[in-house]
């Protein structure tokens, strides 16, 4: 059972790097966002909250039209962001199965199509199945462009709203502590969070992993680069009680193709019940990208500390953000 | 050839009972509806066909976002909502085949599915292939949520456009005369129509319908128990004579699997035709929940009686009435 | 190798015909447009490119609702007319794989379909798999309805979007050559544009195409017959460095489906390269109907003379300017 420890933290806050908010063109990875325009954004991001508390009809993005462009289908992700388009006043066109039936069929590439939707609409939302097409269209796009996840990549908005559920509930990043659970092999949510948390100061992370699942070696380095402390752990129950974030994530069975008695096993290892929940700290919150399908019982939803489902609304919340940074060049 | 009669029919008009159309929270059956919330939604919907005929753009739902969660297709249902929501000025958010799509492929549940979507949006269109679910769903749900058809369930805003639409056309429900004609067995158009009618005073229906698809004993019974005068009847022609309505269904030939000469039999025994339409009474109408497929002959199109397109168009003022009460708090 | 020549022209500009652009009631085929309408169109879709370049939101068709109904996929031409239909303030409903989710699969007519969708919407956009569908659907429907291409038959927007990009990049569009390159058989778009180009004066048209796919006789005769000057040519070096125009398709695989190999050497035989454009007048244009599989070389993109994303974004003025046309009377 590995267990190393990552060196010692720096001493301060992290220093605020070059990067402004107001400079973003397009959203294709979470590293674009420093700790300064992590925080400029979550001051949009809670404006935003405001504009859909209020309920009144918003006009900040009247008269855009925002493109979905969904290669593989993610119902969630793009209704989240569609909603978050009409509730700022703009408009939306979209597809959800651009692979099966737009003109790539007939061999046209990501970049064309990209230039042809840009004659159209304002920004483009993208979601694609290969890793590094995000990247790949928003250097052909003349208009802003927000990745909505590339395969085994990136899903830079999941990331944000993750960060931003952090600060919000718990009222600081720095000198949290937080659990990663579950599949951190290949959830690229738990490695986009790692890397987002890195940017703090006096984090504190563990990552609880069955053992053909456990975390790669390149985040650790990263992390231990980066001075962000870090611990690989086996025993779910000692760390629910010390934890500020429970971050629980599900196993996915399609990795299991072969082996589906080696994924019940997985599936079954690390369950969060309310028993677990209990025995955490009263401020502490358990977060899940969700969908979920067992990792975590039902009967935690009624615990205060569940607080997956206003997760996902901060996703809306976020995306509002990005979109009005975007468009109104903030 | 059974030809039982209900009961006498109480005297006098049936008594409004307790429910308030203002308290309408979600719309998952049609029973929800007693005829004093029917007559105060009639008169909403009234308004609905100003605000339609007026063209001018409407703002009374502005600000507000519905999601259409539809787990089986039905185009012609989903646009309906969609127009409705569109014309109230409010916005929509759509999957048109959730169940191939979203995360219930990874073993979501339904409730969990409601809970985020519900993050995003102010009311919830459920289309769903098991009966049930629409209850399920709406307990789930703390934003307002709409049935559009739950399998073999119920589809209450069909039976609701049914109602009014005769309302509309015949300029009253109590004491009229309805032929319910077709598939009574599985048609649930029609199933949903009788309990509905039961509801009114001194309605008569006649059921006509091959003897494969005759209407289910559960019905007959309630409508004897609500004092609803019926019969069963062999002959088209004598009864369409005499009715206010002739509702006729189309035969649904994938309930025939093995037996395809039955379907033809059945789908060409009771043919709605011009010579048929002629002999009906001057006011009376012709309705279909369509689509029809041979049921109703295209030269009766041009009939005044045939209704069953103004029928369609009715059910975009329904469901218009019932954003409006459940997002307006009427 | 043929190369006949038309008659003579006549003297003089072709006479403005009967037909008013006011009285559009419904888009078919491009034969339904004359100079005279086309003209008009021309200043309406300019007005669309204020409309779009100023930014602010247009409340044009504010309260007016389309409904998108294609039977087959095309993603680009959808997204494309309801970006138009957005940026004019209406909205949109849609569905973009109506024949396998619509009431078509239990049987219902076109017909049908398009007289329930009208109770809904304000005008209908078609796009249909088979040729002919967009008359029936137009002689049904009591709402203005816009094809947007009927299997083999017409696209007659396409032709529409590809006279106005003429005329915007070259200045005029009588006294032009024009080269069209590629599939002419198969290729509805150059077909369409060869019928629209023949409505003006003293143009002159060079059909270039490997032998497979050899321009149709009953066009040549059509523009013989209307006194437009044409010639069918081998050497697309020379054709390039004298014409106007240079409008390249692509060589549609699925036609070759047994001879893989005839598709190889029909799709090699005339690639729009650097070189080739270098070749070309300063003000000439090269066009295409997208997508592009290899057919324009990348490299090409840069030149000024690439004029195909342009084309696209032509596409969105003309299609709001056929909304504004037929649901304001223009």
């Amino acid at each position: 059972r590995p267990c190393r420890s990552g060196p010692r933290r720096r001493r301060g806050v992290k220093v605020r790097a070059e990067g402004k908010l107001s400079d973003l063109t397009s959203v294709v990875e979470s590293q674009q966002f420093d700790r300064g325009m992590l925080e400029d954004l979550f001051e949009v991001t809670k404006e935003m909250e405001r504009i859909v508390e209020d309920g009144a009809e918003c006009s900040l993005l009247a008269g855009k039209v925002m493109g979905t462009l969904f290669y593989e289908p993610s119902t969630r992700t793009r209704l989240s962001f569609e909603t978050a388009m009409c509730r700022l006043g703009g408009k939306v066109v979209s597809t959800e199965n651009a692979r099966e039936f737009s003109s790539v069929a007939k061999g046209e590439t990501l970049e064309d199509t990209v230039r042809t939707l840009e004659q159209y609409v304002d920004v483009i939302v993208l979601r694609h199945f290969q890793a590094g097409s995000a990247r790949i269209a928003a250097d052909a796009a003349s208009v802003p462009l927000i990745s909505a996840g590339d395969g085994p990549g990136q899903h830079p908005t999941q990331a944000l709203l993750d960060i931003y559920t952090i600060q919000k509930e718990i009222g600081r990043i720095d000198e949290t502590k937080v659990a990663l659970v579950g599949d951190l092999a290949n959830g690229r949510t738990a490695r986009s969070l790692a890397y987002v948390l890195s940017k703090f100061d006096k984090v504190k992370l563990y990552f609880v992993a069955p053992d053909v699942v456990r975390i790669n070696q390149d985040i650790k380095d990263h992390l231990t680069k980066n001075g962000c402390e870090w611990e690989e752990v086996n025993d779910l129950a000692t760390v629910a009680a010390e934890v500020d974030v429970l971050y629980q994530t599900r196993i996915q069975k399609e990795r299991f193709g072969d082996k589906p008695e080696d994924y019940e096993k997985a599936q079954g290892k690390y369950i969060v019940d309310k028993k677990l929940v209990t025995s955490m700290k009263k401020g502490a919150v358990v977060l899940h990208p969700l969908p979920r399908v067992g990792e975590i019982t039902p009967e935690v939803d009624s615990d205060p500390r569940a607080a997956y489902f206003r997760q996902a609304k901060n996703g809306l919340y976020i995306r509002m953000a990005l979109l009005t940074t975007l468009l109104k060049g903030n």
